[in-house]
């Protein structure tokens, strides 16, 4: 552990922690910014005298971060400002998150206790390649990884004969990047008859993106390293909002730094612990965009508050199921891209690479899963069909393609296509 | 400055702080590297009683580091690394140089310095668009930055119209790039209407290429902007070496740091001050890989050891004018296509675009100067020929192409094109 005093801190003393920080995050916003204050007037720090009331203040949403571009809901004078990151979203105007000093610290900190976590030391290796740059993918890793005094390749984003080069030559121990990611280097490595045994490569840091337990089973058996799941987003200050630990029992959320609750997407209303819904997350200690309930369109539960078997006191959520906005409707089903490919990858015909075509025609819903096989055989096509209908209970169309027909994207991986006409 | 007191230190305390430094450095290796101390196998640091007595020191090549690529010629225990940077050379080989926390510590402050030097301080927003990764451009205004405390604006290389879009939009104050950039800036402004008299630029950064003084002041009318010429390569630790203050006289280089010479490109011998030589560079302060007498391959010499008006007390070089490997030969004459540049620039009819071909046809020299031109004009075609006959001596075939027609590179401009055949 990075910080075991933190990492373990009794329940009782982090929530006391939670609300005396929440106060101050709330007292922080009034303070600096009369915009953003104005969402909270007539609510006093002093107010709250218990966390469970965090659910009376309202909710922030990504639109109205986009609609304060640049710096509208900043809280701090642009001097204050070293640094910022930019959500990667679809077009339209961006979410900027300007970093003070000590936000930079405090990505630091969680980011050094992600890697920990994962086990990595200051004797690793760490590949990182997410880009550096305005995503905050690579800079998060940057900042851990200095933190703990890692001898970091600092590669970035594409160049994959180059990656598998310098995993041989430095003798990388650990690799950061984008969930899909893996899934090219192993591709590549295939056709390169690269062997992973034969690398010191150990640990695998990913996340960015939704990946199912059958996609993190592919990638850990073909490289031959343990996984772990990282969460985090630009408005939330970057990745490293939590981690799973070794017991891979869930995802640990750095709750001194962050306030989680799970919501109904529909309705807001808190849901209880174990029932899946929307994660909410308030910042407790960020001073350049301080969040107050912002909904992250992140679907997952809770599953624990009870100590993990790895010592820490921080609870633990379910990886992500899917994100409100990549919800599926076909025929009154929703469905989630992430469930198609658990279906896609129990078999091990199918190669990861699959992408869903949805839309309407002459009138009608239709979809089509395009997924590529190592071998084609039409019983597969109409087995992953009647798969599809048992567990989401609508008919799509499967169609196997060869190794290698779908195209390849740099940075996320590019999982549905909507059709129209 | 940001560091008044080293930045303006007497020559002579300097001197003996560059002795000292260099005994240590030798020491250094001839106790962590025993391949690369059997360079200096019977030299002992002690020897060196005086700084002249550098000169019996054997020069190290940029193919030497090559060859020892990933590691041979590291001087740290491989724990001890946090970082590399590797050259962004033409094919082949990598020079690879590995940082230690007191080498990424050393890069900081001479960068702060630099920043400094070109009049940055903690209110200004500095955009950083050379490349973040294995480059060092990026990481060197990075940690620079850092230090100073400015808001950076982590864009990268790239996305031109964003790159605008945050200029206005963050009142972007200071701009560090690839010096071939800012004509790519300027070209995209005009497109857009864009007009940099309307932001708040005032200083930019410019390096890594060799860029002639008529770009230099093309750039700043183009964007009203004081322009600071910054040098520095990966194999001495990056970006930082030196940099010309607001006098404009010459580029300081870090003395503290950096001990340099002026030698003839051919045979080795140490030139007097005034005359134009290869630099080469002795790294005093590095860990990674320290290097004794560093042939560069930059074309320059030494201005001045005198004070200068800033009040800095480190010496002066001249801008680089070429490197060694880009040096022409056409017809017995040796020329570099800065020379061009400069001829070409002189006409305000041409743009800052053009391409040197230069190859045998049946058997004979040719050169082609292809320019890009806001209006062709045959009379312009004979007055650079001439010009150019004029200046280096040699007769070269001008075309004039209309503006956009050659075509733009990602990274560093390509000016020069060998043709066979
Ligand atoms: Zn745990
Ligand atoms: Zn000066």
């Amino acid at each position: 552990m990075y910080q075991p005093r933190l990492e373990t801190m009794p329940r009782e003393e982090l929530e006391r922690l939670q609300l005396e920080r929440l106060r101050r995050t709330l007292a922080h916003i009034q303070r600096n910014n009369p915009r953003y204050a104005q969402r909270f007037s007539g609510i006093a720090p002093e107010d709250l005298q218990d966390l469970s009331q965090v659910k009376e203040l309202p909710f922030i949403t990504k639109d109205e971060l986009r609609e304060a571009y640049p710096l509208g809901l900043a809280c701090a004078p642009k001097e204050a400002f070293v640094r910022f990151h930019m959500s990667s979203g679809t077009t339209g105007t961006p979410v900027i998150n300007p970093y003070t000093r000590a936000d930079v610290e405090q990505w630091a900190e969680i980011m050094a206790r992600c890697l920990a976590a994962a086990g990595v030391t200051a004797a690793d290796v760490l590949q990182i390649t997410p880009g550096f740059g305005l995503f905050n993918g690579g800079f998060g890793f940057h900042y851990g990884a200095e933190r703990l005094g890692c001898f970091v390749v600092p590669i970035g984003p594409g160049r994959t004969l180059m990656q598998l080069k310098f995993i041989k030559d430095f003798r990388t121990t650990a690799l950061g990047a984008i969930a899909s990611y893996p899934l090219r280097l192993i591709e590549v490595a295939r056709e390169e008859g690269f062997d992973f045994r034969e690398t010191a490569l150990r640990v695998g840091i990913f996340g960015a993106e939704v990946w199912s337990d059958e996609t993190r089973r592919y990638i850990e058996e073909a490289m031959g390293i343990e996984t772990f799941d990282i969460i985090g987003m630009t408005e939330t200050g970057g990745v490293g909002l939590g981690i799973d630990c070794r017991a891979h029992e869930g995802i640990h959320v750095w709750e001194d730094h962050y306030l989680v609750e799970i919501v109904h997407p529909e309705t807001g209303e808190v849901l209880p612990d174990g029932e899946e819904g929307e994660m909410v997350v308030t910042t407790l200690t960020r001073e350049g965009l301080p969040l107050i309930r912002y909904r992250t369109r992140d679907i997952t539960r809770i599953l624990s508050r009870e100590r993990c078997s790895c010592g820490r006191t921080m609870l633990r959520v379910d990886r992500i199921k899917g994100r409100t906005d990549d919800m599926l409707k076909v025929k009154g089903v929703n469905f989630y891209p992430r469930q198609i490919e658990e279906i896609l990858m129990r078999h091990p015909e199918t190669t990861p690479e699959y992408l869903i075509r949805i839309g309407k025609r002459a009138g009608k819903d239709f979809v089509e899963i395009l997924v590529e096989c190592r071998q084609r055989d039409e019983s597969l096509r109409e087995k992953l069909a009647e798969e599809i209908y048992n567990f989401l209970g609508f008919h799509a169309e499967v169609k196997l393609l060869s190794e290698g027909e779908l195209p390849r994207h740099p940075g996320k991986a590019k999982r549905v296509e909507r059709v129209e006409g």
